[in-house]
């Protein structure tokens, strides 16, 4: 069986029957009730006790979630602003939604030169084989401002073991035409930062999909069309779908006709879909696993019902 | 006293009469054979065992260096290499650091959009109080690409805690012109980055500088030029110098006539001093901490003998 990483991602995606990519994104004040109470009547440091519950809470959010998608994205962020007891959580959820078959894009948004870059690439990026880096990530995602160059190290390394990386290329935020839009030599600069990550994608193929993909927002959903025609070997991440705005119907160019090539993240609408308007009338707050099950069907039956994604049922 | 960061660095650059950063880039075959032996004999697993050689030397580095230079740059990607193992040696390190009356800026290079923005700003920037956050830094480096917006929760936090953040503006690896050279509008890509990082330097300023800065590569003499013109409000992080190849001369023009408004980092060039061919010869193995004060020394004399920093003394 290939260790490449899009090749294993589609497996997945064709095994689950959806593109559906939940982000793990723990916030201490969303947490469910009885995790809350958890942690504050532990007598732990307020850093280690919330670490202590993003760990339980993302290790059951996959418990509840991997007969249900292919992958997951945990936001490095939310797990770094609890110091090392945080980072050490983020290890245990990734970890632990590896074992239960998951492919984990840890979304860090990496990015430095030379060696640096190798470092980066060599703490996350696993790939096939968990034991292979600490993190035990598939995929990692990147940031491209610094060059093509500081790509360079993490491709290596995704060529080495069987991993990915997404790099930025259109990100969803209401800002991001400030630089990304700015026009030379006749285009935008994300379309020159789509170029340099088609050329990798094209270079580490295997059954016509690279292991280098690009990020674009749901948010802009012309640009998402451009793109997928202009990137035809580029595996795309696409985030801002549910809370940030995007809908399906937005994110039905980022798949190729056979409902391939693309992942389209929800984060807080699934994580804490018991909070929501939608769904905290139908469940009781200690039914917020069945809550986020749920929320987790009705993003699978969307996306299958108004993207190519469906073909995938 | 104020707690504005980049007040609080120009206080420890005049106390320490110099604007030499020494970055803590750790490479586990690069270090002192001690430590490497008793990392190898430890019976730990490796990255825990690599981890720990990590903190010892860090420690032992900031202890010879804190008495000669005002700042550290730990990088993050080294510790992360490590695992969880790793980054609770980082915050180690980093703590040291504050102890030791350093400022500390952590460079991370983050960068990512609203609430993630803010939750990487909480982890990394506690500003004066090193308790204010987990990581307990003074500063971050930042990166730029998702556009100015994603900066606000950085600015925010450095505001509320008197910590600081650099931008990277002009990088410098050989390929840093591919993107951020893209002229438009008249002006290539990180003069318009350096537009928006003198604006947020101006509006967070106390005694004309901001707490908003920009990092610009040593080895690009003429951009760095260009930009201290530019953004006469924001400090500049440079590195490049030494190992990398950028000289004092070429350093020089990164000052304000008094020799403040900058710091000038080297990294492999004081962590490896041993093993240098210009001190190998002068000092014995075990005698690594010594050779890291004579670097340190000499690069302190360089900088004072062709950039303004002189006037510090």
């Amino acid at each position: 069986m290939s260790t490449h990483f899009t090749t294993r991602l589609h497996a997945a995606i064709k095994q689950k029957k959806t593109p559906a990519l939940v982000g793990i994104d723990p916030r201490f004040e969303f947490l469910p009730d009885e995790l809350q109470d958890k942690a504050i009547s532990s007598g732990k440091d307020p850093w280690s006790a919330k670490a202590k519950a993003f760990a339980e809470f993302g290790c059951r959010l996959i418990d509840v979630i991997a007969p249900l998608v292919p992958a997951v994205k945990p936001q490095a962020a939310f797990f770094e602003e609890l110091g090392h007891a945080g980072t050490t959580a983020l290890a245990e959820v990734m970890q632990h939604a590896r074992k239960s078959g998951l492919i984990v894009i840890c979304d860090g948004k990496r990015g430095d030169i030379g060696s640096t870059a190798e470092a980066y690439a060599r703490a996350y990026l696993a790939g096939a084989d968990p034991s292979a880096a600490p993190w035990g990530a598939d995929c990692l995602t990147v940031n491209p401002y610094l060059g093509a160059d500081t790509l360079e190290p993490f491709v290596k390394v995704c060529q080495e073991r069987g991993a990915g990386i997404y790099v930025l290329v259109r990100t969803s935020n209401p800002g991001s035409g400030e630089f990304q839009d700015r026009k030379s030599d006749g285009k935008k600069l994300f379309e020159h930062v789509a170029k340099v990550v088609e050329d990798l994608a094209q270079r580490t193929s295997e059954n016509d999909w690279g292991a280098v993909g690009a990020v674009v927002g749901a948010t802009y959903p012309e640009e998402l069309e451009q793109l997928r025609t202009a990137m035809p070997h580029t595996p795309l991440l696409v985030p801002g779908y549910g809370s940030q705005g995007g809908t399906a119907a937005d994110v039905a160019a980022a798949f190729s006709s056979d409902g391939l090539g693309a992942v389209v993240n929800s984060s807080r609408g699934i994580n804490f879909a018991f909070r929501s308007d939608k769904y905290k009338d139908q469940f009781a707050p200690h039914e917020w696993e069945q809550a986020i099950e749920q929320a987790t069907h009705d993003m699978i039956a969307d996306l299958a019902q108004h993207t190519p994604a469906g073909k995938l049922q």
